[in-house]
């Protein structure tokens, strides 16, 4: 068993293991957010952690009305520019908490004024040091390249923070049934299979709002263990140009979540269909399950597919050329 | 000739309009928004619109240090969900200045108390109606479908903008002699060329900062008009996890700007070129140029460029397939 294969799969202990810890401490953290008051929410986070930016972005604007904005880091590395944050709720997201970028960031927002809360992996990193508060993601070591179960602890934490902050007890109810509901997606059957990537040399990702913040992490490991071109789009944004692409053979994956975005979601995957697209489907089948915890069932499966895929192709999913787990960016 | 090159082949013209009409436009609304001093800026717009918008965060938070949202307008449309724009300034780019989306979002952001500034082709729209202040962008009409004047004069406005907002007198200085350097590129040979795409399915586009805000419209520009899969990556984030897609050949076009971030960028580029990547470089030979000019200049000559090689490979750049010009989402 790859390490992918092998850490994707205890995600779900992990998760279970950060819902029985941190709770009194989002408790706390909640109230400190809601007498702040952000007036905004700036994320920084590279990478994977970028990408569950992108879910935070979504739930936290969704959820709470309160914009969310994302970091651009050369702004302040090398444009020397120290942002105005005194109002901002900054949120940093990193498993190793010793990026020096993301250290950078953290200094600048603490000096600002800014509430600052790290989401870390390792708690006893100068990250989690800094912050006025750090929430363990409680991940565990990942050795594995291709980032899995810290992604999806990234998004449990950012589920859990939340929904206490909204003080929404339908979404923390059903977040103590996720380590299961996680749990039994191991068993269903693979979505993605060998035959839909085997020829490909670039491929398209389309999703809606949630649904297009995980397809940007979906693309990504596509690209990581597969060596294959995917970009994710907004099912909304195809349609303003990157559609020229169907006047060649072009395959799809849709991700297709019930949720309040399937409508018009589906609307343009029909679209996309009648124009000669090639359309793969990614979906959950739980029925009753809450809308905001479908994308990481649906990413919890895709890990394994994809790992699966990687495989099938000869390839080793642990070990991608050319890739480090711990990245420096200037 | 195409109607997609004689309207870039005007631009110079229509931004020396812009810039002889809007002078006092801009000092008094400048005025306007540092009294309302903005907790953040919160931008609107899609397709090309969305990718100038990427610009106008480059250059508000590295000029000014205020941190800009880009929108997600699925909150609003599809979630319901009244974001708090109270201390945002606003700002919505649209071209027809018609699109039912960003009317509800212009609507919904009036309502929240925000400052709502359009920067809008057509001053005789409902969005210049319902704005706050209308900043005419005067592209004139733009008949081809894939925008070219259009996104520069809008490019052109933001600078305006942000140049009467800092009251920064070298900017404000170096944005008079705009129009002749984009006139200056007409006449200058060709970059990208023919040979350079015409094998391809696919490709990278790689800039940093506001390299990589025009990398997203070159690599949407490609796209529509050669139909070839153009992704765009801030230099930094591709050695993150997309650098696997080296193990096979690749083509990037390196978008070259002389700025605060070219050291870091050659540096990235450096690296792919070791790795094997097929580096082709856009840059502007205009010494003494001002930095926050390059990109438009860049982009003036890749829209020749690209017009140039979608009819070499017998393609009507007027007419990409599936294409309409206002695109209706909600």
């Amino acid at each position: 068993m790859t390490l992918m294969q092998q850490e994707a799969r205890e995600t779900w202990q992990r998760i279970q293991q950060q819902i029985d810890s941190n709770g009194s401490l989002y408790a706390e953290l909640a109230e400190r957010i809601r007498s702040f008051d952000p007036a905004f929410v700036y994320i920084v986070g590279r990478g994977t952690s970028d990408h569950a930016g992108v879910f935070a972005r979504y739930l936290i604007e969704v959820e709470l009305g309160v914009v969310v904005a994302a970091a651009a880091p050369s702004v302040a590395s090398l444009f020397s520019r120290q942002l105005k944050l005194q109002r901002a709720l900054v949120l940093l997201i990193s498993q190793s908490g010793r990026s020096e970028d993301i250290l950078a960031q953290a200094r600048a927002a603490k000096q600002s004024g800014a509430l600052v809360v790290a989401l870390v992996n390792d708690i006893s990193s100068p990250l989690a040091a800094l912050a006025d508060y750090a929430v363990p993601l409680l991940a565990g070591p990942e050795k594995a390249v291709a980032a899995t179960k810290s992604y999806l602890c990234t998004l449990a934490a950012i589920l859990q923070l939340v929904a206490h902050w909204k003080q929404d007890a339908a979404l923390l109810g059903a977040l103590t049934s996720l380590p299961q509901a996680l749990q039994s997606v191991l068993a269903q059957p693979a979505q993605l299979q060998l035959p839909h990537l085997q020829q490909l040399r670039h491929c398209v990702v389309l999703g809606r709002a949630f649904g297009y913040a995980i397809s940007r992490e979906i693309a990504l490991k596509i690209k990581e263990v597969c060596g294959i071109q995917a970009e994710a789009f907004s099912s909304a944004e195809f349609l303003h140009g990157p559609v020229s692409l169907l006047n060649q053979p072009l395959t799809l994956l849709n991700v297709a979540l019930e949720d309040e975005s399937a409508g018009a979601h589906q609307t343009q995957i029909t679209e996309v269909k009648k124009r000669g697209g090639e359309v793969v489907t990614l979906q959950i089948a739980l029925p009753g399950i809450h809308p905001r915890l479908q994308p990481l069932l649906l990413m919890q499966r895709f890990y394994l597919d994809i790992e699966a895929i990687a495989v099938a192709m000869g390839k080793n999913p642990d070990a991608p050329t050319g890739l480090n787990k711990v990245t420096i960016t200037l």
